[in-house]
C-alpha cells in the first residue's frame, strides 16, 4: 500500500489482529500491516514438509458467488481454494471423522500451517484434514479470480461477507462429503481469531453441518456495547506492565517524546535514526502507528516458544521486549530502548538495515479484511483509558463510519453481526441451546476480553489460560510446551473424541 | 392471470396450499388458485372485530433490501408492513412476552384472521400480538412498493429468499424491543404452512431472538429426497377414501371419463355444462386442475368446524363431498357426483352461477409463491402412485427446472434449503442440539407427511392429531371445536407457559 494522506488517515482499523488505531494529540493516524522485515520463513511448516513430504493437497471447488439472492449476477460462479490431507483418514467405510478449518482473513496456506494442532491430533483421530480458504482472499477469488475487479469497488466487494463465507462452507462440506461417499461422517471445525468466530458461527447456524466447534481467541463478543472498547489496550497494558512496571512506564512516556521530538527542528531526522527508519518517508503518526503494531501484535503473539505468525519472535516475547527497555544495549535514552523492543517485533532475525514506513507488505493476504471492518466487522477495540500504555483515547464509531464512506463508499452496518449471530446474553441465549462448542482464550491475548470465558452448559464449555496469547491453542506441539498448554490441548483432544464417540452412538442407535 | 398455454404447462407448482399438478394421459396441465367464487366473508374476523374493535394496528419498518451484501444497491430500503395488537400487552417492566408470527407467503393481515389461537392466548399471557408480513407479499414490496418493479423480472425477484425474510424478522422484533423499552421480554414466533417452516427455522437460526417456536403444520422435510413425492397425494387419497370406498372409486375414475369426453364431439360442451363453466372457456386440463385443486385444498383444510380459510367450507367437508358423490342430489352419473363434490369447495355459499376456468384471483396475494417454487422451495409433492386417488404420475425435477427456465430464466436450487437449514437425519441432529420447539401436524394434512412428526428431544416436541387438517390449531377456537383439538391447543399453551417461566427464571438468576 503506498502512502497517502487520506489512507494514512483512514487505516486504522483492520485486522482482526490489529488493536484499532489510536491518537497522539487527537490526531488519527494509519494503522499499517507488519513491516517489511518479514520473512516467511515457516520453520514449523519445513519440519512437518520434510517428513510428510507434503502437508496438504490443493484442491478447487466451483462456489456460487450469492447464496441469498437469486438475481442472475448471483448464479456467478468461483473457484474456491481448499487444502485437504487424506494421510491419516480412516475413511467412509468408518465414518472417521472431518476436520475442518474454517478459513478467515487471508491465504488459507499460512493458517494451515499455523494450525498445527490439526495435523498433530489426525492420526489420533484418523482424521480426514480440510483447510476451506475465505472468499476474496489467497486464491479464491470471486470475478474470474481477477483481483483488480474483485478488490475494485463496493459493488464487487459486497459479496465479501461471514454469512456468504460460512454458507460457502457449509456447500462445499455437503459435496465433498458426497463425494467421498462420506455423508455420515462426523465434521468438527475448528478455526482461530475470525476463523474461530466462523467456527462457533458455523457450529450454530449449520448444525446439521458439523458436530462440534473449536473456536479459538474468536472474539464474538466484541460488537456492539458487549465488550468494552478499553478491554483490548488494557490487556496489552496489563501484558507489558506484568514484566515490570518500568517498560509500562517508558512505553506510556514515548508517544508524548515522540510527538514533541517531530515538532522540533531536525526532529524527525533524530526519529529516523533513532528507529532505523529507511530514508524515503518520516512521519509521527506513521511512526507511532508502527510501535504501536509492534507492542500489540507482540502481545497478541505473546507464546511460550519462538515461533513465526506474523513475524519470527522468540519464546515470550513481551518479557523480551521489556528486557530490552530494562537493561537495554545499545544507548539509554527512550528512543533507544524503544527501538531495541520494537526490533523483537520487526527484526529478530537481524538482517534489516532500515524499517520502510511507506511500505506495508502484505504476505498473507490480509489487507481485504478493511472492507470488512468497513462493513460488519465493527469492533470497537481501539479506546485507551488513562491507565492504557497507548495515549488517551476514546473509541469513536462517527470516525470509522466517515472513513469506511470516504474510502469504499460504504456504511458499516454496526448492529447487523449481533443481529444475525447474537453475541447480547450469550451465556443465557445458550444455556439451553445448542452444544459441542469449545472456546479457548489465552488472558494475554488482547482479544480475549471479547470471548466466551466462561461455561455456557455442560457442552458448551470455555478454556482459559492464564498465560495463553492468541489461538497458540492451535499451533503445532513442541517438545518446549508448558504443561498448561499440553494440559489445554489434552482437554480439547478429549472433548472432541466425547462428540465423536456420542455421534457414532447416535448414528447407530438411530430410529 | 390470463390463460395462456405456455403458463398453464408451467404453473403446476406453486403454493404451498398446492399440491402440484398431476398428469391426465402424460400431459401437463396448469394449476390455480381458488376460483372467482371466493368471498372474503371472514366470518370469524367479523365477530372479533366487533367486541374488540380492531384486531390490530398497521405500522411499518423500513427494511434493508439485502442484508447479505454490502453492495450499493443492497441498501435499498422498503416498507415492511406488521401488524400489532397490544390489547392484553403487560408492558416492558413486567418482561411480557411478546408473540410473533413469522409471516408467509401471502397478505399478513389474511394470516392474521387465520391465526386466531395467538389472540385466544394473548389475555392468557399478557402477551403483545405482532405479525409480520414477508417481504415481497401483501404491502411489504420492494422498489418503492411498486409490484410492476419489484416482479418484474429476476434481477428484482431475487431478493425474495426465505433467508432474506428471516433477517427481515430479527432486524424489525431486535429494533422494535428496542423502541419498546423491552429487549428482555421474551419473544415467541407462530407460523403455518410456509410460515411455520420460517418460525422453526427461526428458532434454529435466530435462537438469540425468539426462544421458542410454535411451527404449525410446517413441512419442514419436504424437500430433496427427505420425504417420498407420493407421500402429498397418498395422504389426500386416504382422506377421501377414509369416508368411503366408493367415494375414492368415483374420483379415481373420473379423470379418464372427463379425457374421453373431452376428446368426443361436442364433449367439451357436455363438460361445460356437467361443471357450469362459463362460456370463455373450457379446456379438460384445466378443469382436471380444477377438481383436483377442489379436492387437495378440501383435504388441507378439512377442519372440524364451518370455516373459510381458502374458501367457505362446511364442518368436515371431505366427508361432505364423499356424500355428495355416494349419496348425489342432482342426477347420478359421475359428473353429476363431481359437480356436487365440487360445489362444497367453488361454491358452498350457492351464490356462483357459472366457474371461469380462465381467470385465477389471487385474492390473498398468494402468487409470487411461483417464484419461490422455481428457486429454492423445491418441495416434490407431486407424485401419485398406482392407488393413488389422481392418475399416476412420477414427480419430475427436471419438468420444474424446465417450466422456471422458461418463465422466469431461473434455474432452481434444488439443494440450499436442506444446505441452509438441515433436514436430513433432523431426529439425530437435533438430538442435543437446540430447544423450545413444537411442531404440529395433523395427519389428514397433505403437508403432514413432510413434517416433524416424533420427539426429538425433550424440548423439541411433535404434537400430532390424527384428526387434524392444516394447522388447525392455529385457528380461532370455537364452541364446537372436539376435545383432541382443545387439548391439542392446551398441550401448546402449557409447553410455551414453561418456557416462559424457564426464561424469567434464568434472566432472574442471570450471573
Amino acid at each position: 500500500m503506498r502512502i497517502e494522506a487520506n489512507l494514512i488517515l483512514f487505516f486504522w482499523a483492520f485486522s482482526i489482529f490489529s488493536c484499532l488505531c489510536f491518537s497522539v494529540s487527537s490526531i488519527n493516524f494509519g494503522y499499517r500491516f507488519p513491516s517489511s522485515a518479514i520473512k516467511a520463513e515457516q520453520v514449523k511448516l519445513t519440519r512437518k514438509s520434510s517428513s510428510t513430504n507434503k502437508l496438504y493437497k490443493t484442491k478447487y471447488f466451483t462456489q456460487i458467488l450469492d447464496h441469498f439472492n437469486f438475481n442472475p449476477k448471483s448464479y456467478q460462479k468461483f473457484q474456491h481454494r481448499y487444502l485437504i490431507n487424506d494421510t491419516y483418514w480412516g475413511g467412509p467405510k468408518q465414518n472417521s471423522p472431518i476436520f475442518v478449518y474454517t478459513g478467515n482473513e487471508g491465504d488459507i496456506e499460512w493458517f494451515a500451517h499455523n494450525t498445527g494442532f490439526m495435523f498433530d491430533i489426525a492420526p489420533h483421530f484418523q482424521a480426514l484434514l480440510v483447510f476451506i480458504e475465505h472468499r476474496f482472499y489467497g486464491k479464491s477469488i470471486p470475478f474470474g479470480g481477477d483481483k483488480d475487479i474483485a478488490y475494485s469497488n463496493a459493488s464487487t466487494l459486497g459479496y465479501l461477507t461471514s454469512t456468504q463465507a460460512l454458507a460457502d462452507y457449509a456447500t462445499l462440506i455437503i459435496d465433498l462429503k458426497k463425494n467421498l461417499t462420506a455423508v455420515d461422517a462426523p465434521v468438527v471445525v475448528f478455526g482461530g481469531s475470525y476463523g474461530g468466530m466462523l467456527a462457533s458461527w458455523f457450529r450454530l447456524k449449520y448444525p446439521h453441518v458439523a458436530i462440534g466447534a473449536l473456536a479459538s481467541s474468536a472474539p464474538i463478543l466484541n460488537f456492539e456495547n458487549i465488550t468494552s472498547p478499553y478491554s483490548f489496550n488494557n490487556i496489552i497494558t496489563q501484558d507489558f506492565r506484568s514484566e515490570s512496571e518500568n517498560c509500562y512506564k517508558v512505553i506510556k512516556g514515548s508517544w508524548k517524546k515522540i510527538e514533541d521530538t517531530g515538532k522540533q527542528s531536525g526532529g524527525l531526522e533524530l526519529l529516523r535514526k533513532s528507529f532505523r527508519i529507511c530514508k524515503n518517508f518520516i512521519d509521527v503518526d506513521a511512526l507511532a502507528s508502527w510501535l504501536e503494531t509492534a507492542f500489540a501484535y507482540t502481545a497478541m503473539t505473546d507464546y511460550p516458544t519462538p515461533s513465526n505468525f506474523l513475524n519470527p519472535m522468540p519464546a515470550y516475547p513481551v518479557k523480551q521486549m521489556c528486557k530490552a527497555i530494562d537493561d537495554p544495549k545499545s544507548g539509554n535514552d527512550t528512543f533507544a530502548k524503544l527501538y531495541g523492543a520494537a526490533s523483537f517485533y520487526y527484526n529478530y532475525s537481524g538482517t534489516a538495515t532500515c524499517f520502510n514506513l511507506a511500505y506495508s507488505p502484505d504476505p498473507h493476504g490480509l489487507n481485504m479484511w478493511s472492507w470488512q471492518a468497513c462493513t460488519e466487522m465493527i469492533m470497537p477495540t481501539s479506546g485507551s483509558n488513562k491507565e492504557s500504555i497507548f495515549p488517551e483515547n476514546q473509541w469513536n464509531y462517527s470516525r470509522r463510519a466517515a472513513g469506511c464512506k470516504a474510502f469504499y463508499g460504504v456504511h458499516p452496518r454496526p448492529n447487523w453481526i449481533t443481529t444475525e449471530f447474537g453475541g447480547h446474553d450469550i451465556y443465557r441465549v445458550l444455556k439451553r441451546y445448542g452444544s459441542n462448542m469449545i472456546f479457548f482464550n489465552g488472558l494475554r491475548d488482547p482479544w480475549s476480553g471479547g470471548g466466551v470465558l466462561k461455561n455456557i452448559s455442560k457442552t458448551i464449555v470455555a478454556i482459559v489460560a492464564e498465560q495463553g496469547a492468541h489461538h497458540v491453542d492451535l499451533r503445532f506441539a513442541t517438545k518446549d510446551d508448558p504443561k498448561w498448554l499440553r494440559d489445554v490441548r489434552q482437554m480439547e483432544i478429549n472433548i472432541i473424541s466425547d462428540w465423536i464417540s456420542q455421534y457414532y452412538h447416535d448414528l447407530a442407535h438411530q430410529s
